[in-house]
């Protein structure tokens, strides 16, 4: 561990070294940490399920999630679309005469990493937060999550080992621990971004440490969300038993501590998911990442069900249990019943009608995830535009626990899912730590490879309005 | 004018249909405006001088600019690469099996635009905000620049008859008046983003609003520039006079009104530059655009000139004039000198050597521009990296003052240039508005037309991490 001023200096100096390394040399950086990284696999899995219980067949599928979106990272920047080349030769004979215009993206400095209880390899210190600010030249700072320390410390180890033997300057990746440490990060003037994920409250705190700070720099957060499902009359009559199942397994997979877990399911009444729920529920306590986790679990989900008009269908209050209430009860108690909580529990919400459920999800704030049940071909107008309106991701079949890392993956949402119009997960995270410069008549000896004539990187570029992909 | 809560109310049903209407529609929405506006050109030119006193010639330009930047968002919408469009084919024997998941960014929902005095037209009612907002599908409510109320009124008159002539939805466009609504507009919960460009304490101040709010929203805000110009020893000898005469032109340009004024310029002891600059700066006081900025330009000149070790070298206390000091003075008066003066005044630095140049442009906090005049050839390793880590745009000839509306141009930079990584001018300001939404596993028929299997749109698009130009 390492004090944050001490880190954020080193940080800012190694920023004149990864601001400037090529594409390629980044790209290395990051297969050099994903190889160390799957070559301690063994170890890892084991410390990580000492410290979080999340067994060994979840772990090891993480540390693979985790070192290929380290790979995937290699590839965006190596490809070379993500620095938006975009070239404006000059027109002197227009008016006013325009000069020759070159834009492109350019790592902003030092970020700080805030990691997550919930996925100790793919959200934490190796995780996508790193791997994208690394990929893009931005020296990281984690701050280490203390529900996974040891675990935390050794993966640092490994990506400052990995980062050395690659050539990366030293300074470029450091992690710092504890609570006061956090908010001095988010202070330090070196710093120019955050990258969170956490809870809605904590969160916040930093968003507004952030925006308060003498100069504002940008929040990524990625907060609460409570991931609607919505199951049509047509798909519960199709499919009601096989719906059960699916949420059943995505509502507590990983005890239900997932950012995209589905908390609140929109059913008609009677329906065939909710008569097929109650053998599906777990009827253990499991164990929960954190003891803050557990109390949180706790209370959260008897918050919901102490709401007048609210029973338990499913499971049991303490432990992974499904509630169900009706559309009148959820506008009548919309504060307590939609906020998230984190864990094994969801809360079912019976419609009489379809304008009944269209209306009711006018009801919902921003997350992650929306989830539609519906028929082939069954028309979907009413509901879809309230999807769109309040999720980053809108799924039409499955479940939204899964979250593919690909070029297209959105992994954000309106207010309170995430803090920005940007995501954690897939090719684009790279553009929270990205900004753009442009050069005006500048000789071509002195502008980066980038924006040469010759696209000496062969990589695709605007060029006078017209997109032309790589040479 | 309206009331703020009617206006945010209707411009949230309308976003209904603004969001949905397809990019030739609301290509053609601009279009509309930019007719009509040429159309008035006559009437608006007379009124916009009178109220600012810019000139005929100026005015008459800045319409022409106005109405080419409505018609380059068109073109831009048109185009379609600004949607992201991006396609990843399920992979069904992948470990986890992947989905078939379609990224594009979306409009987030009414945007708040506050226009700016010094471009009564560029960055006013139908400036570059309302169009890149229009353009993409977000409703519009301009708070109007109390410093051309007449025109704003009439521009906003003339944008509302074209919209609605053009098919545009009722209340996909309002103007308010008056501080108090200003601040009603940024916590307004249907407002989902906020455009501004004038001061940095009153930029400030409606930031830290934005992030205030219950559910935070983005706060677009372009501040303060000094926008800092090096001349070398190389360039200042082969051609001091003719840079003399670039930069009085530049400082002076529109009452030196531009947030692109050049405010400090570094130049070597005894330079030709300086030498040339005396009979180049005017005699007379400009009219300023309000009272305000006067009394600001007045205080802001006198709080230079009274720092010991800073002198007149051209021009006179209270109109036009360029001072100048030395870089010890520079360090020890950094929060005096480098606060922007918004006018006619700006200030020399003379540096001792090419390495106290360098270490002085470490003092310098971020800014839209920053200009290097080198010798051909002459190596600059030593100063672009500096430049590059304060400014949006770098230049390497002429002056900051022209802001060319293209496909490249950045007009932003680090605090407190601007309050974000966007820019407001070029074709990228669109980016502000936009939010991506991926639909994982969705049926063809219900996706958007420019995600759907047959690219009826023609548009560029990535798929399976391919990108291919337009079909």
């Amino acid at each position: 561990m390492t004090d944050v001023d001490t880190a954020a200096t080193s940080a800012a100096r190694a920023f004149e070294a990864t601001r400037s390394a090529s594409d390629a040399a980044r790209a290395g950086w990051l297969t050099a940490i994903a190889d160390r990284l799957d070559a301690a696999a063994d170890e890892l899995v084991a410390i990580a399920d000492e410290e979080t219980g999340l067994g060994e067949t979840r772990l090891r599928g993480e540390v693979a999630r985790t070192t290929g979106q380290l790979r995937m990272f290699a590839a965006v920047v190596t490809e070379g679309s993500y620095l938006e080349a975009t070239i404006d030769h000059a027109v002197p004979d227009a008016t006013p005469p325009r000069p020759d215009l070159r834009r492109m993206l350019r790592p902003t400095g030092p970020v700080a990493v805030f990691s997550a209880s919930n996925f100790p390899f793919a959200f934490s210190v190796a995780g996508g937060d790193t791997a994208s600010a690394l990929a893009v030249g931005c020296p990281v700072i984690v701050k280490a999550h203390p529900g996974h320390p040891r675990l935390s410390r050794r993966t640092a180890d490994l990506v400052t080992e990995a980062l050395a033997a690659a050539g990366a300057p030293a300074g470029a990746f450091a992690l710092v621990d504890g609570f006061e440490a956090g908010l001095e990060l988010v202070d330090h003037p070196a710093i120019t971004a955050v990258a969170f994920t956490g809870s809605l409250g904590g969160g916040r705190a930093l968003h507004d440490r952030a925006a308060a700070r003498p100069a504002p720099i940008p929040f990524f957060g990625e907060l609460g969300s409570i991931n609607p499902v919505v199951v049509t009359a047509e798909a519960d009559a199709a499919r009601g038993a096989e719906l059960a199942a699916g949420f059943a397994g995505s509502f507590q997979l990983g005890a239900g501590q997932f950012c995209t877990k589905p908390g609140v399911v929109f059913l008609p009444e009677g329906s065939a998911l909710e008569a097929a729920l109650a053998p599906l529920v777990g009827a253990d306590t499991p164990r929960m990442l954190t003891p803050s986790i557990a109390d949180g679990f706790q209370s959260g989900s008897e918050r919901v069900e102490s709401v007048p008009g609210v029973s338990l269908v499913a499971g049991s209050t303490g432990g992974p249990a499904v509630a169900v209430t009706d559309v009148a009860t959820l506008r009548a108690h919309a504060d307590e019943l939609l906020a998230e909580v984190f864990g094994p529990f969801a809360l079912l919400v019976r419609y009489a009608s379809r304008a009944e459920l269209a209306d009711a999800l006018d009801e919902l704030e921003g997350s992650l995830t929306a989830t539609l049940h519906a028929a082939p071909d069954e028309p979907v107008d009413d509901l879809l535009p309230r999807l769109e309106a309040i999720a980053g991701r809108v799924l039409f079949a499955g479940w939204p626990t899964g979250v593919a890392v690909t070029w297209s993956q959105h992994h954000g949402g309106p207010w309170p899912a995430t803090t920005s119009q940007h995501t954690s997960v897939g090719a684009t995270a790279v553009r929270r730590f990205l900004r753009p410069i442009v050069y005006q008549d500048a000789p071509d000896a002195v502008l980066p490879p980038a924006l040469r004539d010759a696209n000496p990187l062969r990589i695709p570029r605007r060029i006078d309005g017209v997109l032309s992909p790589a040479g």
